[in-house]
């Protein structure tokens, strides 16, 4: 179910005049003393109403006995209650008319079906008043430059107050929320908001992506995702984050079997499949980390940095063994090492020794003395260099490092490229942290995280989407054989081998003079899910004794294992360079996805796929191939003859334009093999299947 | 060259009397400002000569104007001059009895030809002295425990003075060494001693090795190279160290080629090949890491923890989330999640909802109230649960935490397991710091550095040395062809198909006979060295007839390139579930290494190889299949017969052996394929080939 969400309904909860807070307390060592204070101590300017049953005022503002008892008109009311009295007092909020309520306790549908129950009353609750509620189980929200921490959290005071800036955070975990801004508070980065969205029985993290997409103080959207309520809402707010130019950052648990098993028991989420959500990310360029606190410091690189034009980088260090360890783990990656130019090493020639005169650089090994202004040749000439996307630096303690990190960033800022500086350790963090603070400059702890930043450097190719396919003639049968599955093919504009049913050896004989030897035969039956594990598929027949022979084997294989034979699909052999397997499935949440893999058995044990959103166009269909870690077997490696990868690519296209097509009714449909010959030659779908719902609905 | 080294020339530089600093100055802008204020601030006990020319005292210690005029018996001098004046001073220190001299200057081999000449020319004038020298271009060392900072640089004041501890480090970068001490400090680790050796002109890394093998203040050995002067004096240092019980980590540049080039322009040092490094570091159960900086974290967790009896991890967090993305993370490594007894489960029933009684745990869940003991019910269970072997602490900031960490770090005291605790930013650092310093234990800035420490953690197998084999025929020519080969093969052990070399078309008839078809038809000449390229290789031919096609075939294809075909191998045909590339080659540094991998191309594109020093046990053989990728190829994956992996280990094994028989003459030997056969059907060495030095000299 999708809910239309009008912003109004998170004004009250991010841009508040009145707050109340339930449970208020002088106490810091309870939730509501801590909720109060993070609202005083911040300077918060609207109202503020405690809740306290006990209490005519605290620190010196009035108090009520109850939210019925107060002031009407209030937009939000924070709840740090024992689990077992939040559904009472959510009623009373409703009867009195207060915008949202954030409830912070826990113990609902993350707990059990006991918790889900009560969590399912809440939301009836709030529904039938019209009020909203964000959580339970959550640590709730801040919005610094409204001086705002409806939170029980302790960062909000402790870390020395709200910081204003242009990441906006979403998380379902509320202690990720609290390290995620502390973590990028080291770095001096700022939030536009942190939302932390709990079990989301009512507003969910899309809604609050929605309002960041349209907030101006909004720079860089980060979410931190374990199961999201409506897919295709995600998918949605993605694109619309795109077409706003909003880069967005995420990390996702539940990307292994045990992580999935953990989301379930922390906010009662579905983590789903992460291939599925991968691809909806890669699709609008949403940027996938491993870890939360990666992620929000690349929200801060891509809040304050410049965006890189390309993936050529210049490592620089203090310390040529740090140049050099850190070329070593970059050069595993995906990016490539900068190469200064011939000009670039002219100009070197007064600050390093001629073996030096390169990238990586050793600042260490500078020749021009210790004066503050060493670095200023140097960065120059690295950071203009038209080889040269952007600067790694990895820095070691030294006098030197404040000027030289300083004369990169003005650098890079003069040439238009970002400049990553590492600091793994605190003496190196000192020593450069009025130089970061001057220039508004993020900082990273490690050359993983810097790593893990460059992820939202790579570029991303602009697509419009490839035309939707005409009608097709879709069977009513749930599974689809070779002869159906091939003919949808056809019709999708995918070459296939010519193919006969054949319903008698001859039926098969005829067709095969017909084709042309050599051929396969191939059992037809609706019940055989995998006819080549028990001999149902005879290949490269040169003859027709052979192709007797073959008849006779298959139709006793079968009748051996209970299967009734309806046929055989006698079919034209084709050879080529490769084989493909390109797949299509239904995700419940992502609908259509296309899948690209290598046939044979090695490929399974490296499991090497790619997977993307469909319908995807044969560019996008390159790009995947080229992901996959065997593609030099497409491109030649070892001397064998390059593949036609743009006829795999424009099949691939093709059997994702079917998918679509296909509508509500695939389940999956596989091509297996896609005989990929030498180019120019082609590509050839050879066998498939498919299994189909009986929907009916289109999407 | 191997120079036996008595631990007496390190006595005056790791344990000196008296220290003269030339360059002294009272100007902390110099480096030798910074060397004397390192070795006054720090409270060194001997006796500090500050030198230089125009100043009779310097902080109130006599100052001389020369080497020379000083007193005499001067244990280390610290060279930090410019570097055209090192050469004067240094044989100024040798005619004064210097023990040993510490040049930090740069500018010698690192920069090139000319610096390297002078390089030579200072190792000679100390050489003449009986004078050691450490350096040039290098940072000098620190021995805490002395209060003795001997460099110029700035770490070893200003980060709160000399920490000691049980971490000995030796460092090639200087810089790199200050960085690894600062990084460090973070956790609050304490050094043994911290070395760096910059280009090695006369004392090299492995002398610092050796030292710290029979210091015992010295607990765990932190090494980082750019490339060893003697690899078998390295390998004789890890043996030696091993057998002391001495854990090593290592950190090692140059693994890409771009960053085996950024060593040569760093310190003028040869990378080497990387995997013969890795093979001699795994070999001692020496553990080596990608980066400086967690290395030397695992250094002091293996200094302050004790080692984990297995791979079983236990992750806890304060965050539901991060549990579930470390948890992601984690499943994704070599290493393995515990899994949680059903009396730890009962255990867990007052602090958990049911669904919240498994691992990974979140403390945030804890229904047991937020006194400081919250804690000590999950962390007693976890830690005495027998399924675990050592918890991973993510922690985030919460107010708990600081009780939580001691609870888990108190009960992994009680069960002998390690804890590992990860703080990612400085909030949580800070909340932490007292309990940590308390307990003496050691903090991780990220799950990064905390997975590159489980490495330290890996058990390691005892081996014992294969027997050697008995002298062995090796033939005089530079290239053995298959036949030749394959008669080396029996003679260590190793099956190969049987075979007869014929000389004629009519020798081969006969010889195919007697063997029985099919046979295999394979082309001698010594000139030819990939004979399958050029149709050199006709396999399973099943007649007479087919057998003379196919010499007629390999005459015309050799003389058609030039190759002067001496006779054809004929060969039985054998079968089986896998094919293995079995290689040995000599490294110039390590020696005889054995390479195990997969035939076939695809294999080559994923590139999958474990290499070894030679020779190995089967034990070690089958420990090496298993780490291969494709490992479940061998293993029966997808429906395959399981290969007989013990009879490949056992050929890998002996062609080990063979290849250490063989010495000096070893350049390399390939036996592809090595056929694996099905569980109990062996394996044979269907073709090989070798290439052998003319040298006469057997280690």
């Amino acid at each position: 179910m999708i809910r239309a969400v009008t912003h109004g309904h998170l004004d009250s909860l991010l841009d508040p005049a009145s707050v109340a807070i339930i449970g208020a307390s002088e106490d810091l060592g309870k939730f509501g003393g801590r909720a109060l204070h993070n609202l005083m101590d911040n300077g918060y300017a609207g109202r503020i109403i405690p809740i306290n049953p006990s209490r005519d005022q605290l620190r010196g503002l009035p108090a009520y006995g109850s939210i019925g008892l107060a002031p009407k008109g209030i937009d939000v009311a924070v709840l740090a209650l024992p689990s077992s009295s939040v559904e009472g007092v959510v009623a009373e909020c409703a009867a009195a008319g207060v915008g949202a309520c954030i409830v912070i306790s826990s113990q609902f549908a993350e707990a059990g079906p006991e918790g889900a129950a009560r969590q399912d009353a809440l939301v009836a609750v709030a529904r039938a008043a019209n009020m909203r509620l964000l959580g339970p189980n959550c640590l709730g929200l801040a919005v610094p430059s409204r001086a705002l921490a409806l939170s029980p959290s302790v960062v909000f005071t402790e870390s020395g107050g709200l910081r204003s800036g242009g990441i906006a955070l979403v998380s379902q975990s509320g202690a990720l929320m609290t390290q995620m801004y502390v973590t990028a508070l080291d770095a001096r980065a700022g939030f536009a908001a942190c939302v932390s969205v709990g079990n989301q029985a009512d507003l969910e993290l899309v809604d609050f992506m929605e309002w960041f997409i349209d907030d101006p103080q909004a720079r860089v959207i980060a979410c931190y995702v374990e199961g999201l309520k409506s897919p295709e809402r995600f998918v949605g707010a993605l694109a619309r984050a795109r077409a706003a130019g909003k880069p967005v950052v995420v990390a996702k648990a539940g990307r292994s079997a045990q992580g999935a098993l953990a989301v379930s028991s922390h906010t009662a989420s579905i983590a789903g499949d992460h291939s599925a959500f991968a691809a909806a990310c890669a699709r609008y360029g949403a940027v996938l980390f491993d870890e939360a606190e990666d992620m929000i410091r690349a929200a801060d690189v891509l809040d304050r940095c410049v965006r890189a034009r390309g993936t050529r980088y210049a490592v620089v260090s203090g310390s040529g063994g740090g140049a050099a360890l850190a070329t070593d783990k970059l050069a595993a990656t995906a990016y490539e090492s900068a190469v200064l130019s011939p000009e670039s090493i002219a100009a070197l020639a007064d600050s390093f020794a001629e073996t030096q005169r390169k990238l990586p650089i050793d600042l260490g090994a500078n020749l021009a003395g210790f004066g503050a202004d060493r670095a200023v040749v140097p960065a120059t000439t690295v950071m203009h260099d038209p080889g040269v996307d952007y600067a790694i630096l990895a820095m070691t303690p030294q006098p030197f490092i404040a000027g030289a990190v300083e004369a990169f960033i003005t650098a890079g800022k003069q040439a238009g490229k970002p400049v990553l500086v590492i600091a793994q350790n605190e003496f190196v963090r000192r020593a450069l942290a009025d130089t970061m603070e001057q220039h508004g400059h993020p900082i990273l702890p490690s050359l993983d995280s810097a790593i893990a930043c460059l992820a939202a450097f790579e570029p991303m190719v602009e697509t419009t989407a490839p035309k939707p396919l005409e009608a097709i003639d879709l069977p009513g049968e749930e599974r689809l054989n070779e002869i159906e599955v091939k003919a949808l093919l056809r019709q999708a504009g995918v070459r296939t081998t010519a193919d006969v049913l054949a319903h008698s050896k001859d039926e098969a004989l005829a067709a095969a003079q017909s084709l042309g030897y050599p051929v396969a035969l191939k059992a037809i039956s609706r019940t055989l899910l995998h006819k080549s594990d028990i001999g149902g598929v005879h290949l490269a027949l040169r003859d027709g004794a052979g192709l007797a022979a073959a008849w006779d084997g298959i139709a006793a294989a079968l009748s051996e294992q209970g299967h009734v034979l309806e046929g055989c699909a006698v079919a034209e052999m084709v050879g080529g360079v490769a084989e493909l397997i390109v797949g299509a499935r239904r995700d419940p949440g992502f609908g259509p996805l296309l899948v690209i893999g290598f046939g044979g058995t090695l490929v399974e044990i490296v499991e090497d796929v790619a997977v993307a959103l469909a319908p995807i166009t044969p560019e996008e269909a390159l790009s995947m191939m080229r992901r996959l870690k065997l593609w030099p077997l497409l491109d030649g490696a070892r001397g064998r003859p390059p593949a036609d990868v743009e006829a795999a690519a424009l099949a691939a296209s093709n059997i994702s334009r079917l998918a679509v097509a296909m509508g509500n009714r695939l389940v999956e449909l596989d091509v297996n093999p896609l005989i990929v010959g030498a180019k120019g030659q082609g590509a050839t779908a050879v066998d498939g299947r498919a299994t189909l719902s009986d929907s009916e609905d289109q999407p």
